[in-house]
């Protein structure tokens, strides 16, 4: 069975300026890493995502968690399932740490499991300096496209 | 005791435009009412708010939700409880339906306890016919600004 | 479509001790409450349900709520889906307030959306006060019975 | 500091039956292993713990992480830490596959982060095989015990 995330190697150091998710080109991270069963992209954290206190919003932690977890998903098994897509049930995101407008922050995902329907995955986020700053997981629903 | 919310009536129909929150001026949504324990915000999504296939993003779900029940805590104790801040703990987002990029998508928010040291809040997201989208829960955390 | 909460109603003011599910039996809960979406379930707090400090421990209450969910949702589509069984994806579990040893406490169940794959319900655990202890949420995947 | 953890150590191979938490002692675990930052415990899976199709419940899943998630928190802190008890202020659970009644499940947890006030730990569930069946994060809230 083919990996899909190896599709993904010859991009890193590149952004996701060219990403076909409207999303994915504003948030504009940089594929750092790429595994067997995760992936890892850097951010800057721009004024635009901050809240009042110019601390990283954490909707916004939330939307890299959460996109780089069905990132993953969607990649990795894109090339053995089509005719299928994956809808996100739920997400949990516990908070730890914050980090401030200017700062580099880095989301590595896992796949967890992947069962015949549902796709279970984790997603960290953490500063440049390796401080954990949120922690996540995701159940996703294998779709199958009708024709 | 002063309701905080009550400082948002006048604000009404106004957009988030001029919101202390630069992500909250991003999000752009209006203000629509405003309740004892909660409030309703609309959204229109825009084309950089959504994934590959045109749909809002996950991510910008727990972006409102996580927004609203946050800045509906904040702004309800702020009058009595300066010298404190409110951290989030953990949000929780569960994914019933889905709305397309053009949609205005509705947020709303209830709190559900305010204790002495956590706060935990419902929040969520309808389409403009009423169809119920998302599902969230949050627990902040009382933080005391030491002076 | 047959509501197969109906089947229900005959047994409201009986406890669960003769029910199918030998740890519904252990609960030993009393029906109390059968609704179009919904129903309610009053239990005892006995000694073996709390932790050290005489309190009903977190994991009882968060499986009062996770057995109220799955049965409402498994009840309510037995008649009409025959041939499927409900599969509980996740389970969130929000603690607001504690309950005593010999205290009463009363879970309620509402399924938030009953999709073609994913049934999500909502529980909620008061004490017999009214006064509320836990809230809960909780994705089911539908699961069709091979021949 | 103290790893009040160590405490544990003598205990290896012990069950639970002499457990502070009453329904401790009805779960009646054995301690496999004890860490820096976590625990083990094995226990079987009895008939009243079981659903109606001879499973073990997703409440029982529940209980058994929160009981090893709380319990790793309380003894690790409770040496340096008198004067402070640890409240849950949520709970979840992700369910990846299932035991069956008879077999032997084995809990396993980590606390992630000690903050001043939240003290957030993951726990997971596997079979005697290895096979991951659950996976759990929580959040703990610091209360000081006054005098």
């Amino acid at each position: 069975m083919t990996n899909g995330l190896d599709a993904l190697r010859p991009l890193i150091g590149q952004t996701t300026a060219n990403s076909p998710s409207p999303l994915g080109r504003w948030l504009n991270g940089t594929l750092q890493e790429v595994g067997e069963n995760g992936i890892k992209i850097a951010y800057v954290v721009r004024a635009e995502m901050t809240n009042p206190v110019g601390i990283l919003h954490g909707g916004m932690v939330a939307t890299l968690l959460d996109d780089i977890m069905g990132m993953t998903i969607m990649v990795k098994y894109s090339a053995d399932l089509s005719g299928y897509f994956f809808s996100t049930v739920n997400l949990h995101v516990d908070y730890l740490a914050s980090a401030r407008e200017g700062a580099t922050v880095i989301a590595s995902s896992n796949i967890t499991k992947a069962g015949n329907k549902i796709m279970n995955a984790e997603g960290w986020l953490h500063d440049s300096g390796g401080k954990l700053l949120a922690h996540s997981t995701s159940n996703l629903l294998k779709v199958e496209i009708r024709a």
